[in-house]
This record gives structure tokens, C-alpha cells and sequence, in this order.
């Protein structure tokens, strides 16, 4: 074996490890490295046999180190994203599908966690039901939903909202979707994390929408989010490849 | 004037008239035979000024030529357009916007006609509102949905059903839609026509929805009725183009 070819050799293999450890960057400079050296060292191979073999395996390592491009500058392009929606008091177009769906098809998604202290009153167990529907609806693999909310401070109100909760767990069951639900006391941040690296946090958390009209009337927006007006709040948009976590 | 450029302008004149009529495919063969005299007309034209002015004539009856192609290539593919949608026993993903939404961005559709004998039940008057929502949200310039339905016979019935679609109507009124309720005895016939000529016929109406699997529980499906299982029925699309009307 010819010294580069070795050479060769040796990054590729750096190459896999980094690769399988996901370091997409140091596994891209190592697998163009590698390839580099091993087209060069392709020259001296003699028996044809021998050359068809190798340059397959080179067009296969050519292969991976594309796709680990696309990955890299993906990456990339996570730790510049910042995107902030104001919603205007009155607004309508503010469904949870045109705010998430975008994000629903990827499909690394496989599990997506809420929280919101506010998934309480009948009306917020709604907006969490319906944000589980579009879950079901437009993710690929999705197998799990964490909800951390806090726990409803009525007596009865706790029945109820575990009564409830319980509902949509059988519900989403029968999908082959799991519902972990949490109680925390301290809890105050509104965020919805999706497995696939995305943050979405909502200033009000799910709970943006005002109710119909009237609650008994049969009006425009009484099924359809989209047209039902918004309070006003910011959603902040970012991956958490942007984020530095500190403590 | 030559005999051939006046021969000419009298086609250009037919092909103006039947455009206006609306007769396309008659215009459009005016409109080509006359343009191409026009065209060899033009040769014996000295005067340079006259040339020019003659060809910007000629060139906007080619741009109205074109423009009337297009109508009449689509007027032939809605005759032989007839397409049969089988749903099956609970089977999902057939929500009124899977069906009508590709029908519903043409700009020349302003009122909507729902022939229906069952808007009477809550969920019924429910499935109508969906419906009205979504003709809002994916319309263009909506301007008149029309009911044609049966009173509900119950005497406690017919202020129900009518306060209800009034309930309804208010909303639209909102939204600068009208919407005028008609009620019928005999009507068996359930079909909905667009101002645009399609003609879309669901065997069992807007009610074709199985009801979520309990009224009083929080489970997928409740809300979005793409998830919502369905009873089995056979939706039949066509346009009036491909509809000869008989007696």
C-alpha cells in the first residue's frame, strides 16, 4: 500500500468517527481530506480490478460528504435564525398551523414538549387539544408529547383538569402518540421545544386567541383559528443551535 | 383602404362582437383569420406612421387572441372534467377544505349555492358554519352564500334552526358576505354550485362526518375534521360545461 493511500485511509476513518458522533463539521474537512489523498493515491493503482473497487468506495465517501454539507450548512444557518412575530391586538391569520407548520414535516421531530402554566380552564384544555391535532396531523414520527403545566388550584379544578388531560392522553394513544403530563408549582416560562431543535416560545403562551363572539352564538372563527382575533403578543422563533445556554 | 384590409377589420369586428358575447371559441376563429389579413394588409401600407399604428392595433387583437386560447383550451377540459371522490366507512382526511380549497382561488367566483335538506340539527348548523368559514378564509371576492334547506318540522324546531342561521348570517354580515336562507319542502337534491361552474355533489350532504367519539370528551378529531372519521359516501365533482341540461 502506497503511503498517501494510507494517509487516505486514516482521515476517512476519522472522518466516520466524527460523523458518528455528529460533529458534522470536523467530519466534512476529514472526509474531503481523505478523498483528496485517495483520488491522487488512485493513479497508482494498477490492477483494474483493484481501481474499480477503490473508486467506488471513494464515490461513497464523496456521497456521505455531501449530505454532510447539506447538514453543516444547515447548521449554520440555525445559528443565525432569529425570527420574531408580533401579533397585533384584533389580528386574525395566528392559527397554530401557520406558525408551526413549517417546522412539522422534518422528520427528526419525534417529540415536541409544551410548557404553559395555563392549560387549565376548559377553553386552554382546547387550544392544547387542538395544538395535539395539528401534532397528529402534519408530523411524520411523532411518538411523544411532554406537557408541563401547573397544577389547577381548585379543589375541583385539579379533578377536572387531570380528568381532562387524561382525555386527550387516551385520544392520542389510540394515534400512538404518548402524553407525559407534568405538574410543576415555580413554573412561569412559556416555550414549546421540538425535538428537531426548534424553539418556539409565545409571550402568552397557546392561550392567544379570543374567545367567539359569544360563546353560545355560531359566528365566523368559532371553528376556524385562523379567522378568530388574537390579543396581541410576540413569538420568538429560534433554534438551539443560536442559543448559548448559560447559567 | 384595400379589399383585403377591410375584409380584415369586418372579421376583427365579428370576433369583438362574439367576445362580448362571450361565444370564445367563435371569436377566437375570428379573431385568428382576421388578424393574419391584417398581417398581409400591413405589407402594402407605405406610410411609416400608419405602419406603426396599425401594427400596435394588430398586435393587442393577437394579446386578446391569446388571452381568449386559454379560455377556450379550459372550457374544453371542463367538458370532459368529471371526477368521483368514494369515501369510505371511517376512513379520514376529508375535511371541506381537501375537497373544495383547488376550487376555490378563482377570481371569478362571488357567490356560492348550498343546496342541503339537513342544515336543521346543532351539529348540522355546526357543519354549515365550517363551511361558511372556509369559503371566507380561502375566497377571493365572496360576496353571497345561498341555503337552500327544509324547516325543521319540530315547532320548537323552526326557531331553533332559523335563530341559528341567523346567528350565522350576522357573522357574514361582518365579513361583507350576505347570506340569504331559502327554505324548500320537497328538496331532496343535495349539490353545491359555485359562481365559477363547478358543481360538487356529496351524496350525503355537508353531513358526512361521524360525530367525535363522545360530545362531552377531549379527543383528536374534535376539533379538526381531517381527523374526523367518516361515514361512507361518494362526492361526484363536475363543471356546468360538461352538463347538458334536460327536462
Amino acid at each position: 500500500m502506497a503511503g498517501n493511500e494510507s494517509a487516505g485511509i486514516h482521515l476517512i476513518k476519522k472522518a466516520v468517527e466524527f460523523d458518528n458522533d455528529k460533529k458534522y463539521e470536523e467530519a466534512f474537512v476529514h472526509y474531503k481530506e481523505g478523498i483528496h489523498i485517495l483520488i491522487e493515491s488512485l493513479k497508482a493503482i494498477q490492477d483494474e480490478k483493484k481501481r474499480v473497487a477503490f473508486r467506488d468506495k471513494i464515490s461513497s465517501y464523496m456521497e456521505r460528504a455531501e449530505k454532510i454539507k447539506v447538514l453543516v450548512d444547515q447548521s449554520k444557518e440555525y445559528e443565525k435564525y432569529h425570527e420574531q412575530i408580533n401579533i397585533e391586538e384584533n389580528s386574525i391569520g395566528y392559527s397554530y398551523e401557520k406558525i408551526f407548520s413549517r417546522f412539522l414535516k422534518d422528520e427528526s421531530l419525534d417529540y415536541v414538549e409544551v410548557n404553559d402554566p395555563y392549560i387549565k380552564a376548559r377553553h386552554q384544555t382546547h387550544n392544547f387539544l387542538r395544538f395535539c391535532e395539528m401534532l397528529v396531523k402534519l408530523t411524520k414520527i411523532i411518538k411523544r408529547i411532554i406537557l408541563l403545566t401547573t397544577r389547577d388550584e381548585d379543589t375541583n379544578g385539579i379533578n377536572q383538569q387531570e380528568a381532562k388531560l387524561n382525555e386527550i392522553r387516551e385520544s392520542l394513544q389510540k394515534r400512538n402518540v404518548e402524553l407525559t403530563v407534568k405538574f410543576s408549582e415555580g413554573l412561569h416560562d412559556r416555550e414549546i421545544r421540538l425535538s428537531s431543535g426548534w424553539i418556539v416560545k409565545i409571550g402568552r403562551g397557546l392561550d392567544y386567541f379570543k374567545p367567539p363572539e359569544s360563546r353560545e352564538k355560531l359566528c365566523i372563527g368559532f371553528h376556524d383559528l385562523d379567522l378568530r382575533p388574537c390579543y396581541s403578543t410576540t413569538i420568538d422563533i429560534f433554534h438551539q443551535k443560536s442559543t448559548k445556554f448559560s447559567k
